[in-house]
């Protein structure tokens, strides 16, 4: 069963005051009050659209994992070769990570808020996300083009390297999320093809 | 002045059990009474060592970044050429946010929630901790052992690499610090060597 995340604009709004609060003051520290409160709505009018904070957090964190798994599926171009390939989808997910940093944080930080249920269907997305960058890697391996020994531990730096933009983007000197995007896209390059 | 992290065996458990309970429940999610009610202490038992939870907070961020720095700088080899100084100064960092990473998601995800007087008092032992990194990757590209174009982006490429590790690690796949050590020494070898 795929799960469906409310597209009705109340429910909508619910979730952006509950990524913000979240992104203020953690999973753990805001509760379903704080959220309706800021959209001047009382606590009972959520129970229509969430009937719990885990359900609220669980519908930001589908809607924010399959947003960045479109994010690197629309970027790749499967006809391309592996490198651009790779470049593409480096910076599609490097772009994400900086522009959505907030709903970045609540996915990436708070999954063990999640009941066992609804942490299985996400790990499942993640595992898309994953397959993504694995399948150019691993291509690119077989192919030749990539000089790299284990492209597990090549797709985890990657990933990794990629995530962690939603921990401290902006910084002092990155704060455009295209230049980050290319710089990122540079990097990963080296590290399948090293210095050329 | 030199802030002094209380050594006293008291102070040091109620450190620990907040640095359990911030892991579980986030730090805003989390009341002094929980941390003391871990340790069978009234409320009121803490105020001597910590006046609030801020203060226990900041003494947390303080001790662990000050760890992290000094793995760094104990790990470094100032005599040695500049890749066999940054593979093992990537392999201890790397080994010591897998091996603390309680502490480091404290020191890493809870910074905002510091006092601005003690945000500042952190971030210059980050940038110390950066500054270790930053030495090593300009020593290397001034005398051309390492084919770069920027050192910043290199030098954020890789803390950000090893910073992420306590977000994930243990893996299925990555369950010894040792081990991962090692594989990010190799990738962060290649992204100033490249492929050899």
């Amino acid at each position: 069963m795929v799960q469906q995340v409310s597209d009705s604009a109340a429910a909508e709004r619910i979730r952006r005051a509950a990524i913000e609060a979240f992104a203020e003051s953690g999973y753990g520290g805001t509760s379903t009050r704080e959220i309706t409160k800021r959209l001047g709505m009382s606590a009972t009018a959520m129970y229509p659209h969430y009937r719990s904070k885990e359900e609220l957090l669980f519908a930001i964190s589908l809607q924010g994992h399959r947003a960045a798994l479109q994010v690197l599926q629309e970027a790749d171009e499967p006809d391309a070769d592996h490198l651009r390939r790779l470049r593409a989808v480096v910076a599609a997910f490097t772009g994400w990570q900086a522009e959505q940093r907030h709903v970045a944080r609540v996915v990436q930080y708070e999954l063990h808020a999640l009941t066992p249920e609804h942490y299985r269907t996400i790990v499942a997305i993640r595992r898309q996300t994953t397959a993504v960058i694995a399948g150019i890697v691993e291509g690119g391996k077989k192919s030749g083009d990539f000089e790299i020994d284990d492209p597990d531990d090549v797709v985890l730096a990657i990933s990794s390297l990629c995530v962690d933009v939603c921990r401290w983007f902006p910084s002092t000197r990155h704060r455009d999320p295209e230049r980050l995007a290319k710089t990122y896209a540079d990097l990963a390059e080296r590290m399948v093809v090293g210095a050329r």
